[in-house]
Order: structure tokens, then sequence, then C-alpha cells
């Protein structure tokens, strides 16, 4: 649960990608596909549709229904193939020349790149080709992505091989699907970091980020795509490359805490059950002697059922979140009100009113979220409340596609798990343990990354971490 | 969990007024309370200001938050007093002149009102009206009784002998907020139909539809406005007069079963506390052998919580709904895909697959949406799907602010509970029971209208239901 | 030419009206001479159109391009009669609810009116009408109008009745064009002070304020409706009433000076035609040796070459007019600066380059429009700058529709002819003179209204000058 | 006089740029001159500014008065730098990708680019980039110069020395205005196809396409960018660099006759003055017996005075242009009609009634816009109609920036002057001669590109004409 700008995590995206062999249509699959994969980034989106080999892309700053309203979707091309992206970005920075699906003409025709993720080695390799003269219109690692492509594309066969080649090259974070003017192309990266799965309808293929997308469309689950692995659709059927795979896997373990949709299933673990076994496991960890157990909506919720299932302690309706999701704002001068004020979050008060409350919510960037919603309970006749976080204590950077707050704003980073708990005016807290984190995937035993909690990443970080993320504009002496 | 066009019911408002009695500074305050009474009404919304007397308004088609972006809040006049409206209206007639607050200008100055509710007499009023050279703008009820306090005025003292003469001549449902040049006027309808609250913040008066707006400003509840009383706020202070009261109370059932806001307390009872107890009736009175009781999202979900209480079935989350509101739609010649698809709505396969599933939704209008979601349940595994309504079958039409469907078109009108049963696919269901009803506020017994299932009203419904609404455009002769 | 918001004259409004007989279609007509129509009002426009007696209206603030979009085009309805309407509003208070076609529904239908023009007895009767209790929702003399009608069709056997009654009791100006639901009724008030015609398409009957409009679909002139006027266009065919005329005529001297567009014909005189007269008055009255003669665009124009004309100096292109048309705006601190850009009027070099230049004016009001172009044409270079009125100097109020500044700013009031012509600059000044502006209309030798020049009206002005219009908000006692 | 989609010619753009030395401030002025120099781009706009060495950019699809709006304007960054730019494109590919300024970052920083005009080697650079592994992410010429200027920078000290490398290897037109983090370039092809103009506002240097930019933030004119030249204006001065001069020059000669504002000094021609030239050639070449002299608005007004002055036949006021520009459109199934009305366009009864008319038009396309005003000057009443071009026939294309219609559709090259006269229903027509055309420019005897009347070019044309404009989509065989 995070309202403020400054106390919150990011997804940096969600990909999607159609062919249909024999028939056009596809723009409203894609459409509602990105409807589905809306929780992985609201501040642009686009689709692009290739007809008969001619691909155009529509794509702006704002949520799917806004972008792609009636009037649009009529008037965009459909085709056979089509591919969409939803993008989070950096609050204040609304920038349209982000948005994706990257459109790029090269010596071998067109091709449009979704990608979620972000790379390790962007900055050398950007810096590789600019010494090249190559210039980039934007900031992000997706335009290194389509340069490094377009440079294998040179003297490989085909869009797949220099896909493949490109793998290579590239390292860090990405799940991508691109298409070309006959292909559509998934790849995902050696450690496996972002999701992306493969479903069909009837003879058509799809890759997404979450089979929530799948689901959305009326499409059936086929499978994960495999870390290392490329996938390509074209008129001669599926073929499918894979000897990229790293060593070690490395899946966002926060897909499972707070990315997915609860009604994905990633990486053959469901996202919903995963938070149940979080909740039950702080359960085990941090018995409370409560009344009730209740979840932060929305992110918090499962592992509060979790936790109400294991302890037995009755599972309760305590906090409503305003459904109608848009931006609010606080006047000028009105700060100090607001923490009496529950606009975006509300108390049941017949659920919390002289009880004991013990409330799960999914993790603490800066705390000022957690702080508020405590005295929303206590203000609501709570007699004690218990926080606890279905997440480890945030103390590392994320380099993978995350935009997690700077070290310093961390709270657990500058304050013990006692200290925490008095800043937020909790009666007790408690978080999910390290060990823990490793038993979300249940028999499946999935390795995962907790570089954010461990400091231990399953690859390299950047070697300057101040040059990770490139930032428009530069200074620069020309 | 209403979704489709053609299969839903609809609250027709939420109303806001403040009155702050040394300083400016209201509209912040209006703005925050309209967002927590979206769930009233998402077709239009509307905040009039007044500023030392002289009285500003905007209003147009749109949520809250699309109205009233930053740009707008810094350019709307702020004041002492303010009154919000957020309304709702069929679709198709998106009709930016319905929009309130209605202000208009009398003989003895300007007044903003405010309305929630439907009046069974505004036909005869307004021909009577018409015959002394009335002419009207709009096809609101709300306009009908501007034109009677107006009228009203002419003999009366003040305006709030106005409000108070106006109410021996109306019938049927409102809750009105009214500002005039110097007061804020709050008055509820002699049976009571819709809520009404009045609120605190240091010194300053409030009142709204619902208690989440006190909570959503920081204001504190005083107490519900009884029927038939009137609230006057002045600089003298708050006055009162309530001999309105009729024999009858009769506060809509649905309020509590679906209108209201769960974190809202309505004649104080806790609307999420009604829920839980409609829940543990239905267990008692329809027991089911499954593993899993779940609720439709987001208006199920308390009720199912009741369910599982009494029952000690496990409660689980079994469904999840799309968060980011907004107009989606279905290609034409896609309808017939679309059963399958979950665009807005999509199963938790972790919690129903392979197992016996009871879910709890507030009640069937048609049934289509029923249907679809048993079959989204079934796809996703679930061996048994059982359906329990918290509310009894809609029969009757509602004179009094709901909009509900035409009695042709309601399910339980042409089926037998059984029948329902077979053709939304479940393997069984069951409905709330009328005499349940009367159990929903527990020791506090609230007599409540429950006309729309039962056929009785507390008030005698309109002469001719044929004129019940006004419609424009109309065809007339001349 | 007027570029300043304090340095301007503005009409109030543009009406148009189209009966079609046997069949429908006739919204693209509205829309097509509302675009003809635009230079008489900018702030708002709306169309009313009439299907089968079904009356439905779309209005908003905007110019008729924006208010108009195709999409909006597609949407609204199409009938076999329809109004339209645009309007200036005064800067700041763009509102949306003074639009129009005003569109109310009364005892005996909906009636939809366009009304161009300003009541002297507004304030009276509106007064009157809310002693019996009539509310008003807007500010304007339209629903004064409306009001009257609605209730003269009390005892009226018919609209056209209704409207004919109306005009014994309403004052001042008004060009009306109205529809109800099987009729079209145009009335201009007893003096004639705006204008109003009536043409033709095939058998389709149309009123507009100007011929240009007719031109602009295609219809062919038939005749002015004559001061006092009422046409009444049904099934029935035309009829006329017209014993309402005055004694006197007062046709708005400035519709030939200003307001109207060159290529109209008012009255019988074509506007073209009135300003080259006053051209060659000038040049009769004020003779100059210069070396070019050059019109301020675009109302200065069809003078300065009437002054061509009969002085026998060249006329010559010397200023030249951006012809995007649009809000812009300067800086906050750039004030000062302004002086010496050229915007949105820039001089031609090569034509007052070392030339004694003579510019001809449609008028002045304050004064720092016409400094500002002295200016600009000595910064080209000019050796000498003339400067001619084709209007006397503004000395009075206009009670008749003309948004004229308060008589304090006029630079007229407070200055002497060679004082004006000092303070913007120019080596000499000339002004129409009040006997010349009878001669504008050549043989008809119209009675023209020269109120605003010479302070005497065809018809008295308001008793009160202070509530010769009202104004939203108002503030009261109550 | 243009007005229907497939009856034009365009220029496709207008670039701006200041440098100011001392201070911030400068967006102002950026967005000013860009609204003077509308004319040459309606489709889209932008500005980019550079505050110490940070370069932020907006740009969008629109109008400067639609894209740059009050809150737009607030919330752009300011700076010491700006550079602007405003497009034309062609109807139905309203593309926001090719909206300029282009900004990329390279090796050596930050570039904003702005262009006018086309190259004729494009193709072959862009091949021979992708050949490196480029990617492009437009379709304009403008992103293959921005490439050169990259590729060039690798190996030269400066980004002023990469500019002026750049210009040995792109050929065709290019009138550039170029921002680096600390300094601004202006450049202009050898043969100067496009305008480009040096100004100054005290210490501030400025760049634009045409001097009424200048004129129109106050700034004075200095000189014209020589052919061939490159100016860099930095801390240190400014710089000038011009050896790149070509043997011939070649400014187009449609700047004089249509492009260029006629307020404008091109080259040191008055545009006015070329135009009153014109009609005085016109004049001297084809005396007819008239009544009267009118031109088409706008740009045949100034070639209609002089013919007049040279006949002596009167000049007059005959056709009226609706000044709200704004996109209107005609009803499907209107089509028919429309030829008799004069929605843009209407003629001026009282100038050309009974008389022998004369128009002057800038040039003649397809025909049919000049066959449809010949009609409405006789259905207004003109006894005779004569029609003078101020340009020869069309009968070649354009590869320097003009977008004029297949050769195909020009109605020159598919019937003789006769023929012409007939088709669009005039007495009798005549052609500025191409002889003529060399004495626009008077004493300066400027050599002009006269190629789309001659079909002989400065530079060769491209090498394969369908390979002269990039198309996005790419059919490609990927």
């Amino acid at each position: 649960m995070h309202f403020e700008p400054f106390d919150s995590l990011h997804e940096e995206c969600g990909v999607f990608g159609i062919y249909r062999k024999s028939s056009e249509g596809v723009k409203q699959e894609a459409y509602h596909a990105l409807y589905a994969l809306q929780h992985r980034g609201q501040e642009s989106c686009g689709i692009a549709v290739n007809q008969s080999g001619v691909i155009s892309c529509h794509r702006d700053v704002g949520l799917v229904t806004d972008v792609f309203t009636k009037d649009r979707m009529e008037k965009i091309a459909d085709g056979h193939m089509a591919v969409g992206h939803c993008r989070y970005g950096t609050t204040g920075t609304m920038n349209r020349s982000n948005a994706q699906p990257l459109l790029v003409n090269h010596l071998k025709g067109a091709m449009a790149l979704c990608h979620n993720g972000n790379l390790t080695n962007a900055f050398e390799l950007r810096k590789q080709y600019e010494l090249q003269g190559a210039i980039f219109h934007a900031t992000s690692d997706s335009e290194v992505i389509a340069y490094t492509i377009t440079q294998q594309r040179l003297h490989c066969g085909s869009i797949e091989e220099a896909v493949y080649a490109t793998m290579g090259l590239i390292k860090g974070a990405y799940s991508l699907v691109i298409m070309s003017a006959t292909k559509l192309i998934a790849a995902r990266d050696p450690h496996g970091f972002r999701p992306l799965v493969m479903g069909k309808i009837g003879e058509d293929t799809v890759f997404a980020s979450e089979t929530c997308a799948l689901d959305a469309i009326g499409a059936t689950f086929v499978r994960d795509i495999e870390p290392g692995e490329v996938v390509v659709v074209s008129q001669k059927g599926i073929e499918t490359y894979h000897t990229h795979a790293a060593v070690k896997r490395g899946l966002c373990v926060f897909e499972y805490i707070y990315f997915a949709r609860p009604d994905s299933v990633v990486d053959g673990v469901s996202v919903h059950q995963a938070r149940l076994t979080a909740g039950r496991l702080l359960a085990k960890a941090h018995p409370r002697d409560v009344d009730v157990v209740i979840g932060a909506p929305d992110s918090g919720l499962d592992a509060a059922l979790g936790y109400s299932y294991e302890s037995g302690i009755p599972y309760g309706i305590g906090l409503v979140k305003n459904k109608y999701i848009g931006r609010t704002f606080i006047q000028p001068g009105q700060e100090q009100r607001q923490n009496s004020v529950r606009i975006k979050l509300n108390a049941v008060r017949a659920t919390v009113e002289g009880k004991r409350v013990l409330m799960v919510d999914d993790s603490i960037v800066r705390g000022t979220t957690s702080a508020r919603v405590v005295r929303i309970l206590r203000e609501a006749g709570a007699r004690e409340v218990h926080v606890m976080f279905s997440a480890p204590p945030f103390r590392h950077p994320c380099y993978f596609g995350t935009d997690i707050d700077s070290e310093e704003t961390l709270i657990a980073n500058r304050h013990s798990e006692e200290e925490i708990g008095r800043i937020i005016g909790a009666d007790s807290i408690g978080f999910l343990s390290l060990e823990d984190l490793d038993k979300l995937t249940g028999d499946k035993q999935l390795p995962l990354c907790k570089g954010c909690f461990s400091g231990e990443y399953p690859t390299p970080p950047p070697v300057s971490t101040e040059k990770h993320k490139f930032e428009i504009p530069l200074k620069t002496p020309d």
C-alpha cells in the first residue's frame, strides 16, 4: 500500500504481443491486455499494429482507457500482429518521448520493441555506440537494446539471430516483445528477473508480462518463457532458442509480494498463493494476541488472510480504499491537516473499534504511509495496532527495473525494527525474514532475486552506480 | 457487482455542504468530500462556493478528479461556505444541464441546491407551475424543488421557512443541502429515504450523504439528520426544525446492501456490519457444504465474510477486479467472444480450482453478470459454484431515487429461484428473505423501505407511473 | 481594428434558423451559417435541432469550429428545423450558462430561443416575475424574454401570438429566432436595432443576422425582417404580422461601420458600399496631402479604399494582420516592451517607408491601439502619419447590445480631437461627422441609431442605468 | 488562394533561434516568433529551451496558440537560448513523431535541430548509416542531418566544424538552426533555397526564416544568412564561415509569390514589392478592358494592386475570406451542393455586380478552387471574369521543400492555357511568363529557383525520384 510519491515502489513496465496466423483484428486484444497490465505502469502506454508488414504505432502519456479512447481505437489501423506496452515513470517527468513501443526503422525494415526491466550495462553500450556517431532520442535502456539489435542485424541472417546475439551483449533485466515486418519475438533475460508468459487463443500466439492479461482476452496459458530463451513466431510456426540461461535464476521476489496481480501465476507459482504463504510465515514467526487481522488494501489483503488462516484469528475488513483512482491533490498550506484526513483510505470502525488489530502490509519504504494508517486505525478506535510486513526491510538499491527510493531515505537503513515500530506508532511490528522469502514459492523452491533486501544480486550491479541511469537533459561542453 | 449498463442499479446522488464561521477556504473540503462520495454518482459533479454572499459554481460531466483538476481548483473562487454534488445519470444521456448544484436567482437572491432522491409528485407540481407560466431548463426534480422554495419564499419570512413550507408540498425522497447568501441548510424528507449526516471540524459545520465524506476531510460525526428535519446554519449558530417526521420511516434498505460505502455509518448502523449480518443470515438460511466462501468484489465481500463467520467455512479471495476504472469497450462483432474474457473481473485459480465454491453477491438484476461470473469461476476450475445474494429478488420499481431496470427485464419477475439458478449456471442459489432484511440493522430495528422487493412503500407511489419521470425532449403540439 | 480587451467594442450575438418542409438534414446548414456569423460573437455558440418535434441542443464556450468538431457533429441529432447562436461575452467571464440557444420547457412544450440585442426593461420585468416566484438560471436578457413568452402563452392561442404579445411588453433591441415543436419564428424589435434577414434554399426557409450567412449555405436573400415584424414558418407556410413598427427606426450605425461583414447587405445597403462612402466622406471633409492611403485591417480597408477613390491618392497595403487568430499572451513583466513588438499587426515597410501615410481606421475607444499602430508605422519609416476614423468620437453608452467601454475611459470624453491626435502620435486626425453618418446609407436615407455618438436614442434608455444589466452573483440578504 | 487539400501547395517549415548573452527569459520570444511564422507550417510546432546547458523541449501537433497555451508556457523551462519550429505535413498524417525541434543526445552532449527544406540525397545517406547499424525513429530528412552532424562530430573539434563538414555531405535545400549546450548555430544551404535571416534585440542574437518574426519580437534586421554560410553564436561572440557558397544561387521563387508574408523582406527584396511587380508585369503582358481589379485573398491582393497601378483600372475589394480559420468540413453527400456555397470565401456584390472583373490569384494547381471562385463571382453578378496568375503554370515536381501535387494532377500538364480558361469558366486567363519571373526582384536580379515552372533546377534532382522521400511505414522482409 503506497500512496505518496515519495513513499513508493514502482514496477517499470508491462509488455504484450499477439500473432494471428490467418486474419486481421488484433488491436482489441492488445487494448484489453494492456488494460489488464495497467498495474505494472500507469504513466504512458502504447500499441503498435502490423498490417501486412506495415507497422503503425500510437502511444501517449496516460492510462490505457484515457489514451485509447473509443475514437482513437476506431482510428488506429488493425492488423494480424500487435505489441503493446504500459510504463511507469518517476513523478514530474511525464515524458512522452520515453513511451513505448519504441518504433525504429533500420536497414532491414521497421521494428517495434517493448521492454520491461533495466540493463546494467546500458551506459557502457550507449557510450560505445555514441563513439561510432549514434544519436539517442530518449533516455531509456530500450533505445540501447534497439540499437544493439540493429547493429547485430548487420551481420546476422535474421532478426531473431540478431536478438539472440544481442542477449550476449546486454546485461541486466529484460523481458522483451519485439515485432518485425513478419515476426513476433519474445525474449527473457538469462536470470529471468521479470516475468514473461506465452499463451494462445485458437491458433493465435500471445506473449504477456502476466497471466492476468491472457485471462483478459480469453487466451489460455501455454508456459512461461524460460530465462535466456528466445521464442519466434512467424508463418513457419513457433521456434525457440535457449542456451542463454544463466547459472543463477533470479526472478524478482517483489513480483510475488507486490507487483504482480494476485490472479496471475508467475513462473508456475500463484501470486495469491505466495502471498497467503507470506502471511502464514509471518503468523509463525510473529504470533500476536489480537482480536482481528486486517490487510492494507489491496496488496496486503492476501497475506492478511494467510496470517488469519495460520493463526486462527478472525480475518476482518478494516480498511477501505477509494476506488476512484485519479490524481487528487492537497491545497498548499493544508499539509499539516492531512494527517487526520482519510482521502484515499478509511477505516471500518465496526471492525476495529475497541479491538486489538493486526494489520498486514506488503512493505515499508519511508514509513510515512504506514504511520498515517496506524493513526487512522487508532482514531477509529483500535485499542492496539500491530503491523506485519510481508517482506524484509528494504536496505539496498534495485538495478533491475524497480524504482526504489534512494538508500538514504529508506527507513530500514536508518532505524532498527524497534525504532521503526515507534516511528509509525505501532504497538509492535514484524518483518518476513530473508530465509522465509525462499519459502514463498513452496515446493517449487524458485531461486529469487532478493537484492533489495540482502544486497546480493544474481548478476553484478553496474560498475558505477552513478551511471546506471541516463538522465535527460545532460550538461555537456559542446 | 454490476458491470453492464443494462444489468445494474444506480444511486442517483451524493450531497455535501460546509459552513465555516470565521474564515475562508472551504473548496478543498468540498472537493475531497465529493471524491469520497463518488460511488454515489459518476456522471457529473459540481461545487458552488459562497464568497461573502456571492455564489459561483462550476459543474460538468465527469468524475470529480476529471472535472476538478488542479488548474480548475486554482481558478474557482474560495469562500466560507460551499455545497457539492455528484450525480448518476442513465447511460447515453450524459447531460450537463442536469448537473448540480443547481444555481438559481430569485427575488431574495441566489440559491444553490443539491438534491439526492426522487419526488413522487414532481410532475403534478411542475404542471401547476407551468400553468402559472413557469419555464424549466432541465428535467430534474431538483428544479421543481427550487421552484417550490422560491414560490414559498414569496410569503415566508426566511429561506428556512420557505424550505420548511416546501417540505409540506413535495412528496417522495429527498436529502437536500441548500446554500443561500448567508445560510447553509440541510433537510431530509419525512421518511428519511436517503441518508444525510451532520459533522463538524472545529467550529465548521458540514453535511454529507455519508460519514465516509466526514472522515475524508477530518470531520467528526455529530448525528444523522432526522427524517423530516431542517437544520439551518448561519452566523446565529445552528437551528433545527423537525415536525415533518412521517409516521413511517423508510430508509432505503439498498443503502446497506449496495449503495453506501462499507466504512460509512447510516442512521446509526455500520454498513459493513449490516453486510456482515446479511452474510450471517444467509448462512443460517442457506447452509451449503462447500470448501470456500468468496465475495463478488467489491460489494459482496463483507457479506461473504459474514457467511464465513457464521458457517465456519474458510473465507477466500476468489475474484479480483481491475482497479483501473474507466470506460472500456468491446469492438462491434466481439460480443460473442466476451463471455470468456475477463476484462473487469478475473478468478484467482489458486483459491477456486478443484473447490466447491460459494460466492456471495449483493443482488441480481438481469442475471447476465451473475451468469458470466459463474462461468469464470468454473473455467478457473471450481468444482461447484453456489451463489448467495444478500438481498431478496428484485420484483418492483423504485420511485425514490434508485434507477432500477424496467420490471419486464428483472430476472426475478420472469423466473423462479430454481430457474434463475439454472440460468446463471449455479449449482444452487439463495436469497436473503424479506423477513431477514429487517434484521440487518440489528438492535436498532430501523424501519426500512423494501419496496423494490415487496412492492410495499412507506408512502404512496406516483398516481401515474408513466409520469413519475420527466423526459426531455417532450413532444408537444406547439 | 481592436486588439486589446480594454480597447474594444463588441457586438453581442449572431442568430440563425432554418425550416425544411419535407425532409431532414439541417444541422450542417446551421453549422456553416454560424461559422459565417462568427465575427458577431466568439465566446460561445450553440445549435438546437428539432427532430419530429423533439428538440436537442448542444452549446459550449468556444469558437464554432472548436465546439462543433467532426465527432460532435456526427453525434448530434439531425432534423428538419434548427436554430443556432454565437455570442460574445466580456473577457474573464467565459460563462457556459449564458450560452444560447436557450432551451426551455413550459406548459405547451419545449422552445429554443436565440437572441441578439439588449432589453432596456429586463430588470423591471425580471423583478416582476420574481415577485411571482420565478427563478432565473442565468443573467441574460434572453431568459426574461423566454419567461415573458411563456407567461403570454398561458392566455394566447399560439406561440406566435405569445411572441407578438411579448413584443408589446419588452423594450429595447432584439432580433429573435425561436423554434417550437412545430414552428420557426423570427421577430425584430420595433426600431430594428439589430439586423435580421430571411432567405430560402429551394423550399427551405432560413433566418440569419446577416446575408453572409445565407451565402455561406447557398441560400438566396428574400428580404429583411421589418422592424416590429413577426414571421412564422410552419407546415401551413409563411405568415407574417407587423403592426409593432415604431415611429422611429434605428438600425445601429455601427453595423455598417464595424460589426457586419463587408460582404453582407443590411437593410438594403451593402456594408462594403457604406464603408466606401464613409471613406469618400472623410476625404471630402479632411483632405490631406499624402503619398499613400492605407487601411487598418480588417475593418478599415474598405473606407481606406473609399478615401483613395475620392482623393485620387494611391491605395496601399501598409499593414498585415497575423491570420492565425488565437489567444496569445504576454509574459508578466514584458508589458513595457510590447509597444515595439508587432505580434498581431505588422507594417509593410515597402509601402510606408519614406512616405506620408494616411491610415483609415473604423473608430477610437481608449486610444491605446491607435497609438501603437501609429508607432509601428513610424518605426517602419513613415515620414508622416495621418489617421482618419470612419466614425464620430464615442461619447455615450450603448444600451442596445453593444459592449461599449465605460464613459470615463472613452478617450473622446476626456480629450479634444487635437489632444487625441497628440496622444496617439498622429500628425493629424479626422473623424466622420454626425451629419455625414446619415449619408452612409446613400439614397436609402435609413434612420439610424447614433446614440453612442450623439447621446440621442430612438427609444428612452433604461430608467436606472445602474440596473440595465444583471450581474451574477448578486449579494443578497437571504 | 488554396482551400482544398488536393488543390494546394505547402511550405514545409519555419525556424527560429535566440541567444541571450547575459540573462534568461527567451521562451516568450520563441513563442511570438513561431506565431509570426505560423503561415510556414500549421501541422505541428515545438520549442526547445536551453537553461544553463540543459535542454528541454516541448512539441506537439497543432497551431502555436493551441500547443503553447498559457498553462504550458508557464510550465516549460526558461533559459538563455531557445530554438523553435513550425511544420507543415500532408493531410491525414498528423504525425507527432516528425514534429521538431529534433532533440538528440550524442557523444558530445545534447543538440536541438530545426530544419526547413528538403535534402536530395537523404535516402542515400540514410542507407549508408543504416549499413552501419543506425536506427531512425521518424521519416524526416532532419534525422539524417542530425545523424550526419553527429558522425562528423566524432572527428571534428567542435559542433560548428561538424555542421560545416556536414554541409559538404548533404545536398538539397536546408535552412538550419541548431542549439547545443553552449552554442546557437545557423546554416543555409549553398544555393540558398530557403530564406534565413539574422537579427538582434539589444545584445541578443536571433535567427528566423523571415523578417516578420523579427518584427514580432521587436528585433532589428541585421542581414540575411548567405547561401553556404554558417553562423555561430557563443560566449565568444558571433563567428561566421562561408566557403560553401554554390556557383548557382537559387532562392525558391515561390517564397515571393506565395509562401512568405508580404511584410517580410527576403534576400533584400520586399515580398510585397515583388508581388506588386508581378501584378504590374501581368498588366503589361495581359492588358484587359475591365471595370475593376480584385485580388484573391490573401496572397493575390498585392499583385492585384500592382495590376491596378500599372493599368489604371480601379482596385476593388471583391472577395472576403472568413477570418476564423479552423477545420470546417462538409457532410458526406453534400459535395454536390458545395459548389454554390461560400463557406470560406464570399463575393462582395457591391463591387462585382454588373462589372467586368479581373481577379488576380497567385497560382493554379488542380484548378478546382479557381473554378469555384469564378462561379462565386458570376453568381454575385459579375458580367465578365478574367483571371490572372502571378506565376507561370506548374509543370514540374519540387524536390526542395515544397509539397507540390503529383505531376499528373497538375492542370497545366494536361491542358493548354486556353483550355484551362474554359475549365475554370473564365472569360480569359493570363500567366506570368518565365522571363518575367526574373524581374520580380527588380534591380537585385537575384538568381531564383524556378524548377517547378521550368524543370531546370540549380542542383541535380535526386537520382531516383521514387526515393526522394521516406515513408513510414516501410514494407520489409524482416
